[in-house]
């Protein structure tokens, strides 16, 4: 992989709307693995130098998303303690810790939804904001328990309308609604299910903008708000400074006027006080007054 | 104006989205004004029984409007109160009685929106939901006080553009978001301004869906959230039952998938224990722990 084809992939995640923060850490994974096999250098210091540098401009591109510095953060201390053995045996290394992380979110994933599905049991109405690929294996994996929905079209891009698709191609009776009228059906909830793109190491949660307030509107109606995602998903202090990403504003398809800004923040953090519990894919560990209890 | 005219204009009053509870509740007033002046009937009775049974249909086209209700019960009684004087005097004061009580709407709606500017002040920055002719008021009687606004687009329809459009032909620097970014916002604003389509008697409000996510934001970060509307706005018991009006779901601009249910409801209730101070042509009427302060 030329630095051509590196930067075009850099380019695609960062204008990546579809795809949550797991499945875009997973994609960073795959540009390393790809790097490795195939980068063209002429030794093994020279392929050591150029995965560091690649790691760290991946990282950078969704600065919401902490997944995406967990999991390459975690492959270079692999490839960082592998022993120098020669440029062909990094190269095998290097791909192979890609693969196996690749393997283990997936399996970290899969285990947070089946967590939180477990707790939830059958015959539920759950609710929930945007597009997760955790959430959507919850409702996968209550598909046959009685699950229905309440999905909201999560504007700008409506991305609940690819949850809804999935969900009616699953029989999942759904509920599909604005953005706006969260507080209108959150009370005929059983729960509400929240994916997240990154989780503060107080217990707060970036997550797409509208979950801020999906959550207030939860908490004021006794509903149990819970936030299912992978350990991986944790911020830690080395992250540097909390970014809120901003995309186009093209996206609220208005024209621009004199005096009038478009914003487009794409995430709101939702205080660890809204959450109900927090669920992983070790469990579900309650908020307790005192915090949170494992 | 003969039967099939006036079924054109109660169908339209059903199906306007562009003009708000009082514009509409005129409109009416027009209606009647201009069926007092040229319905086609032979005598003083015939006009009596076909003004109040036009009346009595208008009254049940928007049933989450109460001014519809207040004015045109307001009209009634004048014109039953009117001594029998022969048909051509009853066209005259009939119709001059619908001509009055626009003007007092107007007027009205015009001191309300005076009110609650003189108690905002100048350099404020205001958040509003919906378009609100009393809150686009508010505005324009601050334009040149150094008001901002922030705006949020409005769902299914965005009439926050048609704000946005006003606002910025008057100058006035305009922060236009999505609503989910309501709670992205709400900490940027002096205070929360929202009109309303009918106030109930415990002064909860009825008003475009969103507005009870928006108090419930401006609550949770202690920003004051004021309710503008005359006292045309307040529902009372005879009413009849509480309607929140839906809408075509085909304004979703989403495509019918099977098991999945479009949901478009226009209207939230925002309980009165989220409301700062309700505001009328009177005055500032602000929330106190025992209820409304006058």
């Amino acid at each position: 992989m030329d630095e051509k084809s590196f930067q075009a992939r850099v380019e695609a995640i960062k204008a990546d709307r579809e795809r949550g923060a797991s499945e875009l850490a997973r994609e960073c994974l795959a540009v390393m693995a790809e790097s490795a096999r195939k980068a063209r250098v002429q030794d093994e210091p020279e392929l050591r130098k150029l995965l560091r540098q690649r790691a760290m401009r991946l990282m950078q591109t969704r600065p919401s998303m902490a997944p995406l510095h967990n999991l390459l953060n975690r492959w270079l201390e692999l490839v960082d303690k592998e022993p120098d053995g020669g440029l062909g045996t990094l190269r095998v290394q290097a791909s192979r810790y890609a693969d196996e992380l690749m393997e283990f979110s997936l399996r970290a994933v899969a285990e947070t939804a089946s967590q939180m599905a477990e707790h939830l049991g059958p015959n539920k109405i759950l609710m929930t904001h945007s597009l997760s690929s955790t959430v959507a294996a919850v409702f996968r994996g209550l598909k046959e328990e009685g699950v229905a929905a309440i999905v909201t079209e999560s504007r700008p891009l409506c991305e609940g309308q690819e949850l809804a698709t999935r969900l009616s191609e699953w029989g999942v009776q759904t509920t599909y609604i604005t953005d706006a009228q969260m507080g209108l059906f959150v009370s005929d909830a059983d729960a509400v299910i929240v994916g997240a793109d990154s989780l503060l190491p107080d217990g707060s949660v970036i997550n797409k903008a509208g979950t801020l307030l999906l959550a207030l509107a939860a908490h004021d109606q006794d509903v149990p708000f819970y936030v299912c995602c992978e350990s991986f998903k944790r911020r830690n202090e080395n992250m540097g400074e909390l970014v809120l990403e901003a995309m186009d504003p093209a996206e609220l398809s208005v024209s621009q006027l004199p005096h009038v800004t478009l914003e487009n923040i794409y995430f709101d953090i939702t205080p660890a006080r809204l959450v109900s519990a927090w669920v992983d894919e070790r469990g579900v560990h309650f908020n307790t007054p005192a915090g949170s209890d494992e």
